[in-house]
């Protein structure tokens, strides 16, 4: 048997915890699989006196987790802190240089750190892990890194925030608008006070940018994540998508073109009977598409205590078997510095609602203005007739370049007769 | 750089041809994933003279795969050739015992000698890898021997058979029976001239016994496998089924009780809505619970050469990289010579659908055969009514003991109102 793997655990909160608790309750089979114990020998978090209903005797306590990160005796950090920079980043860098393994479940600090991070562990020779940094307790790293390692990896996508999902799920099923059901969901825990990170599609970005570099084996590059979130989906919309066939999800998606790597979250049309139409609630679930493979679909609980758990000891399970793998795939300095493709060259469907004063010849100029783009359109849905009130106009396009629509909608904004902003979601294809 | 791997593929069929054509078309990417070359450096297969549409200058071409399986200068063997016994286990024990990694795509090999060859290449320290062997494409195999390794995993379930798959798929589709559909399936090459292996439940009991060893960490256990396939499942029951909100799936079900490992392969009701219900045609799927993830879901094509192809190098990076971790997710000797659970201690819900003569105490009986065995029923169908020719009635039973339901069964099927064998389809509730 070889000797015990020793871990420090940075930050005990829900995630902290559940790392804590699994190690405990499933030693025995952690020690099967790994020929070694597991053991927790240090921790550190804000409050010391707080129950969090796990044994701590006998571990080290650290009111500073840096000091932590390089004190002796420890051979994998777990940073569960959070965060872009700060603390969090402190512990991940002082663990690194002191030649600890490490274990993060933070997508922020891999989004705006991760290539800088990644050279600095493998100059050092010591993993850093991150399977629960994205897709909660899916292994979709391990998936794209060593499972679907035979393949070049031409899209990734998928729903990659449970807040937001929930929420459209809820809005869907109720009929109700974004923000009653976002307050449901804080009132629930589902989302946070401040729900700017979820809902603005920020957190999706980041998981984003972490997988398309262990797809690509390109650098992350966070800051060429086209982004927009769920605060201008209405109820409206959803019911005329269900209407046409479709669900609307908040989507990161990513892919590999001639042109370079596209890389955007934002609010999705895909088509009813495709798999991620039917994942609802705080579910997530990644598609991946292969050269060799077609479409690999991975679904499950994208966070919450357990499944984050699972995947941070999965990535201890990993290092504690010897397993050592670059840690984007292939090796740091050997990641792709890929040209980022604009949001304005990407072609695809769109969905677009009007809000139009009721009378002769508004249709004619809408067609017009897409016609002059060389905007082809598949479907029109026009239902409610009011002389006095503002009516909703849909029209589904086939495919088209971005910067056409763009120009498009400005002239189209520009027409007395629509009333509002004209709201556009675009449609994805499986 | 480190030196390249040297490959041996045995057997040039659909998937061997597959890998060749993968590491090359791939090799750039492979090389940078890996830090070092793949190389296919002989093969062997029977027709030498066959055009595969495949570069093999060079290569070194062996009539006996055996010869080839102990040859120098070769460092993994790839065992493509199939069956449960005879060359291919001779190829993969001489190449264990040549001190040769091997990768398998041979679920029967593996279901039937599966933990002595295990042993043989752990005592050798030498790799055996077999992705390829359940599932086609789905990474699974890696999902469940290291992604969910922080879990004890409760159950593990799936389709893991295209062919039966496709052929319930197409007769939910048509309407059309069984033997019906099977022969179109064997025109366009999703079925075998003898379909007996795929449609008898026995692929999906092979790759079962593989998958619940690596989810359980337990000696394969084949023969404990209760296996029944599809040929009695009709259009009638699947469009019942339907009716009843259900579609009709050929599962096979590995499950860790107190008892003991259950194992099952069988056609099943699974609930609309489920992941699993809505994977349709060729694709496979596979769920695993496990006690910190939850459920999880993977999803994708099953077999074909593309799949299959990538799932074999997926092993192959693994080795190429150094990764080592014990064949079925803990080392063999430690694996668990876990109980066998019998068939008739199985609980569940039941669909069951008679043939009765229609007239007065005919449903009497029954429900009082269902009550003498403390079976109490969900709720039932009766539809057609007529006097002259029997009329199907269905039921559906609420959770009831295996060995009370065959005692009922029995029971009803010597009633002399009933004029065919009951036919009873197991529900699964996820």
């Amino acid at each position: 048997m070889a000797k015990p793997l020793n871990i420090a655990v940075a930050g005990l909160g829900t995630v902290g915890t559940g790392v804590v608790r699994l190690l405990a309750e499933n030693a025995k089979v952690l020690e099967r699989r790994c020929g070694r114990k597991l053991d927790v020998v240090a921790v550190s978090a804000r409050d010391k006196t707080k129950d969090r209903g796990i044994d701590l005797a006998g571990v080290r306590w650290f009111d500073d987790p840096v000091n932590m990160a390089k004190a002796p005796g420890i051979d994998v950090v777990v940073e569960l802190i959070g965060g872009s920079g700060g603390v969090a980043r402190s512990v991940v860098e002082t663990a690194i240089k002191a030649g600890r393994a490490v274990v993060t479940a933070n997508k922020a600090l891999l989004a705006h750190h991760g290539t800088e991070l990644a050279m600095a562990a493998e100059r050092k020779g010591v993993p850093l892990a991150f399977e629960a940094a994205v897709a909660g307790g899916i292994p979709i790293i391990k998936a794209l890194r060593e499972g679907l390692a035979g393949n070049r990896v031409r899209r990734v996508y998928g729903i990659l925030n449970g807040t937001c999902n929930y929420i459209l799920t809820e809005m869907r099923r109720t009929g109700r608008d974004f923000e009653e059901v976002l307050e449901e969901a804080q009132d629930k825990g589902y989302a946070e006070a401040d729900p700017s990170f979820d809902v603005d599609g920020i957190d999706a970005a980041h998981k984003l940018a972490v997988l398309s570099a262990v797809a690509f084996g390109a650098r992350v590059n966070f800051k060429a994540v086209h982004v927009e979130g769920i605060r201008h989906v209405t109820a409206m919309d959803i019911a005329f998508a269900d209407e046409l066939g479709f669900r609307i999800k908040l989507l990161g998606l990513a892919a590999r073109t001639d042109a370079g790597i596209e890389q955007r979250v934002h609010p999705c049309l895909v088509r009813l009977g495709t798999p991620i139409a039917h994942v609802e609630g705080v579910f997530n679930a990644v598609v991946a598409e292969g050269d060799f493979v077609g479409q690999a679909v991975f679904q499950g609980r994208g966070a919450g205590q357990g499944p984050t758990a699972s995947a941070v000891a999965s990535d201890l399970v990993d290092i504690a078997r010897g397993v050592r793998v670059p840690t984007f795939s292939v090796p740091a300095k050997a990641l792709d510095r890929a040209r980022p493709v604009p949001m304005t060259r990407h072609t695809g469907a769109y969905y677009i609602r009007l809000m139009v004063t009721d009378r002769p010849g508004v249709i004619a100029d809408v067609t017009a203005t897409f016609r002059d783009q060389n905007i082809s359109l598949e479907s029109m849905l026009q239902r409610a007739r009011d002389p006095k009130e503002a009516v909703p106009v849909v029209l589904v396009t086939h495919e088209t370049r971005e910067s056409s629509m763009r120009r498009a909608l400005a002239k189209i904004a520009a027409l007395d007769t629509v009333q509002e902003p004209p709201r556009v979601i675009r449609i994805e294809e499986p």
